[in-house]
């Protein structure tokens, strides 16, 4: 009979290693669970700022903020009978939110950072009953809630001290938006015991995250941790999902057609900024979070040199009721 | 009251030129049309091989392609009233394809053209009663038909003649799966009268093209051309569009990690095909393939520095009945 575990909010660290794992500023812990193959946990986990942006904060904690502290995962814990090559899978069971979470612009980060240089945070109210939070009530902008974990990984085979902050192929900050509950994930296993933790709660985001932050709320989640053998060919994070759209949606699409995708995906972005400010009335800093919360960065084309599209899609439903 | 034009197959060329136009291998060409804005045109355009590959090909015909004659375009329409810095909005009211198509591994073309050197094809039987078409029917492997023209743009105000095998901001080559019937796509205008052409039909492809061809198909259209003078914000191509997918559709992923968007594309890729081949008995060209004309290709992730998280997305339903 699989058994039940709990991680709670304090059993956090801030680097993916596999030999000790770094509690808060530097001291080592050992993994906080021992489960089996098969049992599932839920995780209480603070929001991605550790705590350090509170449902009642001004743009003025970003100054403060320890950066040092961000990005924090729950766990380690430590799957039995999980050896290097063997797949973890992640069955996303439930994911809740907190009733407010925040989106911020926080200097020298996100795809446009070079042209956003002002600090800039939204503390939104997250009506979970109705499975909305609102950019803009007066003007009916309206985000749909699905929450997911920004952070689910494993401990790197590679030794060392490895910051949350990027994404590896054995997951970490992989910020995909398609995590929700009823999806699975799959992780490549390479150090005994997994060592899987997770999470960075979002109750929002598109494909991308491109400002650098998603609608970032406080999360209980509830996992089921698997141990694969038959899963040799997953090297990187895989993953099924259902419901990644809603049929019939009409989408609205500003495209970057650029020799180097990255500058592609920054063109498309700023011509979708463009776009919400001159038809929707939005301002700048607004509509570039709207694209970070909603929406979604697909390359259209890839093979046609020297020029890449890439387009950023944005459900029209959002921009009015 | 608008009226119908038409653009015979023969009415095509092979540059994007605002003073004159290339037919085939050379000559210059006036617009084959005037019309006014609001004006609806029928075209009949060959595949993007120009006819160089038919439904009774071999592989062999790509070693004699004449590389010269490739992603010829129907047109260019002169569009009365239509002054640089307004747009051209294209809706596209019908496509009808061919009743076959096919796709190609052209040496040196194509993401991962490094990796797969060898040239393959593939002949597509397209039923468009049921609006399937087979990659595989002992497998149940079949692909939705949802055709779309893959090149549709205008004359580029920059003075020369430019291929038509890249993509540009006025539009082009910009392969994008979402320009079916029904949708609308604005681009900006440049020149006196537009000079829009249209052509590269394609039954069915997922975002990214990945293989460098999709269900390549000669194509029956329909669009109407509008002058818009109120839109001076669109500078790429824009485009809207419904049924983006089809609800509650499972979707499997694979995802690549890496600090290059391009690498992290590639490799994710390169780890669909392995499953593919692993998990549903394809061999790596055909697995290819189906990642070109169903796979989409969304960038997940493209913040948390250094590393980019790309993933490709199969609609489960496509690999078994």
């Amino acid at each position: 009979m699989p058994s039940i575990h709990s991680v709670a909010r304090a059993q956090c660290h801030l680097a993916w290693d596999n030999r000790r794992v770094f509690f808060d500023l530097g001291s080592s812990i050992e993994p906080v669970l021992r489960i089996k193959s098969g049992d599932t946990v839920n995780f209480d986990c603070l929001d991605a700022s550790n705590g350090q942006v509170k449902a009642d904060s001004t743009v003025d904690c970003l100054s403060s903020m320890v950066f040092e502290q961000l990005d924090q995962v729950n766990g380690p814990i430590y799957v039995e009978d999980a050896q290097p090559g063997d797949t973890l899978k992640v069955e996303v069971l439930s994911i809740d939110t907190a009733d407010w979470g925040w989106t911020a612009l926080i200097p020298g980060f996100g795809l446009l950072h070079d042209e956003y240089s002002e600090p800039a945070l939204k503390i939104w109210k997250l009506n979970k009953e109705e499975g909305y939070a609102y950019l803009n009530e007066k003007k009916g902008i309206k985000i749909p809630l699905k929450p997911f974990a920004g952070e689910m990984g494993v401990a790197p085979g590679k030794k060392g001290a490895f910051s949350t902050i990027p994404p590896y192929n054995t997951g970490g900050n992989i910020d995909t938006k398609h995590l929700c509950a009823g999806s699975t994930v799959f992780l490549p296993i390479e150090v005994e015991g997994a060592l899987f933790s997770m999470g960075d709660g979002h109750a929002a985001q598109g494909d991308g995250e491109v400002c650098g932050t998603a609608i970032e709320t406080p999360i209980k989640a509830q996992v089921r941790l698997t141990v694969m053998k038959d899963r040799s060919y997953t090297k990187t994070p895989h993953f099924k999902t259902s419901s990644v759209t809603i049929n019939d949606e009409e989408y609205y699409c500003t495209t970057g057609v650029e020799p180097d995708i990255r500058e592609a995906t920054r063109s498309a972005l700023r011509h979708m900024i463009k776009y919400l400010c001159d038809q929707h009335g939005l301002d700048a800093v607004e509509a570039y979070m709207l694209c970070s919360v909603a929406g979604d960065l697909r390359i259209h084309e890839v093979v046609d040199m020297p020029n890449y599209v890439v387009g950023i899609m944005l459900p029209k439903s959002i921009l009015s009721e």
